[in-house]
């Protein structure tokens, strides 16, 4: 693991490291924020995972969630989008390829080489991160768009590891919306039923969730039609799932809005991974 | 003045606009942050100068500034660092040119033409937003790096313009410093008796200041020797000036120290210009 750049930050510490993933198939850079109080002892550690042409290093300068995780004790991780370099697949399109990996294992040509996002999060970083930093074990996951979608999807599929669990205007319903359905198709094949393993409203309705979610949307956000919170919104209240969906008026989908809520987001994951 | 983006930001409003500058004599972009406050009544103006390579966007999409003032009543304004477009002088070098204004008003060839910041700032942006926008006409003035300087050094020349002053990591003797003795000598000709009007503690020295003055420093700032803190220290000192000082341990140049610290000078400056 090298370091890339360090920067104390709200008295706390901001690095950026690399490394080789075995996962990935090559390098993988991301972000990590200690708290004050990881000096002293071990701290639980909250997942933020980016949307769409996203690298690592956009919720790191824009969300000002350092502030929030100082104050609250808290490690958060700011992992890449995606593989990247000269030899992995891409596409021309933003949504496709470098920058949109969707928090999957692909297992299509040319893409499932390198695509395995999915176990490049639950797996390799997480193993990585507790080897080397002082961290507790105790994980929350939060995102923002399609890295709501993989908060979503990540943690109902791994309730043991996950204590706690939010999204900033996810992508709920993927396997509906052209913000899926074209990746999952070059990603995963044209068998959908395969799919269901990626989409939060299906897993919610299949697998349910131990603990609480929540859930902000901008009600101006100009992706509304590909995000489709009403899917999530009515799943969660049939199957009465405790949790929070707050619809926030004149909230658009960018940083200014994910930075307007982000401290309401790591009070909710230190409550709940520091009573854990 | 044209609206270029508009985001809705801790309840207040993010803006940028476009506009033509006759100071400058080209096109202009600027931010400006409305707090929620701004909507029932007009409110005090904080002006945020931006250092050496940024444009309009950097402070205001890394500071976190949003956040303070929409607590605080403040507006903020995030002006550009220099003219800029194809017609506008240029140097390859990243201090001198375009995004490297240093504030001043330009004599010499090829910069007079366009580079007029200090007039843009003093004169032209101010009238325009008093025009436009729901302000009271109370301004104060901050920076870091060149804009600390710029914040600084505009004050100290328009007391009765500017009620309360802070600043990131300001230059604050140019004269005397890397950052400074190029650019004033392309900017302003050879006669130093004329960059006098341009540094902060040769202003201090000579007309004082009317308030008192925040100052933070990252300790281990990988550019202290260019800023020289010290000449500042020991004029206030000397001088017996009212203001705070603080040599912050451990923190560098980087947006990171000036987030840390945002809150700190936002609530400095609502005190004093809620209270003008």
């Amino acid at each position: 693991m090298e370091l890339v750049s360090q920067n104390q930050c709200f008295g706390g510490t901001q690095s950026v490291y690399r490394h080789a993933s075995e996962v990935c198939g090559g390098e993988m850079t991301f972000g990590l924020y200690l708290p004050p109080l990881a000096r002293s002892r071990p701290v639980p550690l909250l997942w933020y995972l980016s949307g769409l042409t996203c690298t690592h290093e956009n919720a790191m300068t824009k969300a000002g969630l350092q502030r929030h995780a100082s104050e609250h004790g808290l490690a958060v991780v700011f992992p890449d989008t995606s593989p990247r370099g000269e030899g992995v697949a891409d596409d021309q399109a933003y949504d496709l390829g470098q920058g949109a990996g969707f928090y999957v294992n692909a297992t299509q040509k040319p893409w499932a080489r390198h695509y395995r996002m999915y176990d490049y999060i639950v797996s390799e970083l997480p193993a990585l991160l507790l080897e080397s930093q002082p961290l507790k074990g105790i994980h929350g996951i939060t995102g923002h768009s399609m890295g709501g979608h993989g908060a979503l999807t990540i943690a109902f599929r791994n309730p043991a590891q996950f204590r706690s669990v939010s999204a900033f205007a996810p992508i709920v319903n993927p396997t509906r919306s052209g913000w899926g359905r074209k990746q999952f198709s070059a990603y995963l094949g044209d068998d959908e039923a395969h799919w269901a393993n990626y989409d939060a409203c299906l897993l919610l309705a299949e697998h349910g969730w131990h603990g609480d979610i929540l859930i902000d949307q901008g009600a101006t956000d100009q992706f509304l039609e590909l995000i489709r919170p009403e899917a999530m919104a009515q799943l969660m209240a049939e199957r009465r799932q405790p949790g929070i969906l707050r619809m926030q008026a004149g909230y658009d989908h960018s940083y200014f809005f994910v930075a307007s809520f982000g401290e309401d987001h790591v009070r909710w994951h230190a409550e709940r991974l520091h009573a854990a």
